[in-house]
């Protein structure tokens, strides 16, 4: 578990070709909750079960991927401290004014090895999950679609595995809980800086840089899996891969 | 998130009047598995996923209880820091030598204001979960009775309910997930130094000191709970109440 | 199994003292769908997987509990043989003409030993459960509540236990699957008509003849029985017992 | 449902180019229990939760295959009278007298137009579900594997579908629950003889007769699919496909 002040996957910016097609699929089909929208046309969305106010970004581009991915810090002395070891990394770092993103205090922002930006931020505006904080019920009512509790983890494919490695490990003291190697060489690696099996995946890719694979959220149970699968059958969701376990369980391997 | 360097509990001794009856009980009912004992008769037990030497110690005596319940924090600085702390803050703090539990090393150890004794301790031998760390499975075979994974959380009962919270919030970095208020005072607690919805829960008694209501085993599922009551009925365990749900199940709440 | 012609249960009628708030918690508290109503105030309703018109019938009356309870049988044809056998048994039966339930042909209705007025029948109309019958999704939309997929048994109570066993066992088909026996004396008999673990269950009551204790909804699985306990909780709806574990599990004891 | 007395599912018979390889497969990974063998080297198995003798026979072969598959009919007037129905519909019945399979009362054989041999009997000695009649547990200490608890269906595949289901529907009184058309060709065919959503299923094939595709075990859950899922993986069995939802689950279809 890191003890070097990175919390936990805090937001990500998606770019979509149809906004509003977009909106329609993360709200009604994952079951996020929109609870923001801003001048530049960005809507904001959070699982239902997530305190703060957003952890998905969407906005309309030609291209669609990722903008960014961002990691909560515990302090904003936290921030200071880590935007000055990773420009002695050597990665650029470009500071993000607080209210760039509603409801998000500043943030740093740069390039990693893999060709991902990367962002830090150290506060973001409490909205609570909409059950208040006295004899809340264990799940509120109105939910919609695979009613995931939270954002878990990205996995994102670039050239310099090694590099990006080095960069969460030594510089953002982030754990390495699994890998996959071919003879010598890494293949792909599991970082979490968390008690969770995982907080992000970075996959090597031969020609590629800045690929995004994918956004997990969090079910409860392998029978909310298995709900999911039926809704993604019913709506007709493109699916790559049915329900399977894969990684370990164990969330206390780093400790 | 506790980042003061408290990171989880580790280990409780317990005391029971029969112990082959008691080992029988925790690795056969309960599931745990024995893994050592030492010359002074006592048996060290742990739940299959965790990586530790042990997370259970058990001692015959006459009458029965808990001796200790231990913490784990990051390192041996961390030991000393809060050795220092929880002295100023007017615990005597007793030292105990590496060795004293096999494969631990040294512990501080210290009366709590609602009478239990707690230990703080930075190592303990790693010995992994039976599984290995090349393409493990999602589970060993071999397993007994209920399955739990990992030793989860302690409720203990005293009379100086506020006390013991001030100390671990203040001076361990605990902090408060959850309180049952009667009025204005506090009746109970329930504190996290983790993502966990609570690592440890002290309750008010207003009569006794030093009470040690459980120590909680963690399951994978609803249904595996369903499989542990199953079991209980199934053994003629005495039980206090059924499958149920208490709590919050969300674990983000103090990030 | 039943050869003799008697399917499964089919419906109830309850007496409720308000009928709107009693629909209102069949259909967002259990999650029943209501299907129809008639000029006599009655309102019909059914679970979402249930083919048939209606399986629960609700009517506003000063004092609550169960009108009749309804067994469908296989034809026009058991449907006379059955009532003549109940008659010659000592039942005094009444004929009821199609269409006094909507949607629903003939009945006959006796009263059994232990005071219930029970009712056979041949005939109801099928409606589907809003699936359709080509590629049909696993599950509709816009399901509300507790979701049950049918209605599932009844628990009844009477004076005359043996007599309503002997009517059930001997006339009717039923099997004993599961009973209760205080030394000699039974006092509680679970039956099935079906492959189901019982379709009725009969308990023996000292002083009062006619009581209906429950209608149950069958779920699919442990993890929603915890989700209609949480609704249960969140509705603040009375609760006698919470989840358990009761009765056999098996379904093939009596083939 | 089927009222014409063909109650089930109740054996096949496998053939096997290692027999005691298969007996480890069938006992330790698949979990069913070995309750008997004969002078002919036959092995005869059942799932824990089955009461008669055996739903499972291995035999070792130079071609592994299905010997033939047998229902279970519900006295031995129907066994009499479907022999009669079965071979005015043209097909040959032979009679295998009792206790050529042990245990086993008296069988009818016959080829069935997609050229598999199939059974008919009455009678099998009832040997329990080893936990006894007097309350008993929920589920017995000991098992192995994947404890399905009973036989569920076979898969079989073969020319002349249209035969088949002819003979299983206007003949055995079985039910269609589901159907595949290519136009109006039907490719496969889902049969019931109880409130199962299927008993066995009949794929059309182009070029060959008397295919035996799978024979299916029934787990209590999806969570127990997954841990079939595991052991499947943990002993590196071939696999087919993953876990994933396919037919209906309602079991009121054909009522």
């Amino acid at each position: 578990m890191s003890m070097t002040g990175v919390l936990r996957p805090g937001h990500c910016s998606l770019r979509v070709l149809d906004l509003e097609a977009a909106v329609k699929h993360y709200t009604e089909v994952v079951g996020l909750i929109e609870t923001d929208r801003d001048e530049k046309g960005r809507v904001y969305l959070k699982a239902w079960d997530e305190q703060d106010h957003h952890s998905v970004v969407l906005r309309e581009a030609d291209v669609p991927g990722a903008d960014y991915i961002a990691f909560k810090v515990d302090s904003k002395a936290t921030l200071e401290r880590l935007s000055k070891s990773v420009s002695q990394f050597g990665c650029k770092v470009d500071y993000i004014p607080a209210g760039e993103l509603k409801a998000t205090g500043e943030r740093i922002r740069f390039e990693i090895p893999t060709g991902q930006h990367v962002e830090l931020y150290a506060e973001k505006k409490r909205v609570g999950n909409a059950m208040g904080d006295i004899n809340p019920p264990p799940w509120p009512d109105g939910l919609k679609g695979m009613q995931p509790t939270r954002m878990d983890h990205w996995q994102v494919h670039g050239m310099d595995l090694d590099g990006t490695v080095e960069l969460f490990t030594k510089v953002l003291g982030f754990g390495l809980s699994e890998r996959v190697l071919d003879g010598d060489r890494l293949m792909a690696a599991f970082l979490t800086c968390s008690t969770k099996p995982h907080d992000i995946a970075f996959i090597r890719d031969e020609e590629l840089q800045d690929r995004f694979h994918h956004v997990a959220f969090y079910l409860n149970s392998w029978e909310e899996v298995l709900r999911a699968a039926d809704i993604i059958s019913k709506k007709n969701v493109s699916l790559d891969i049915g329900p399977t376990r894969h990684g370990k369980r164990t969330n206390d391997l780093l400790l």
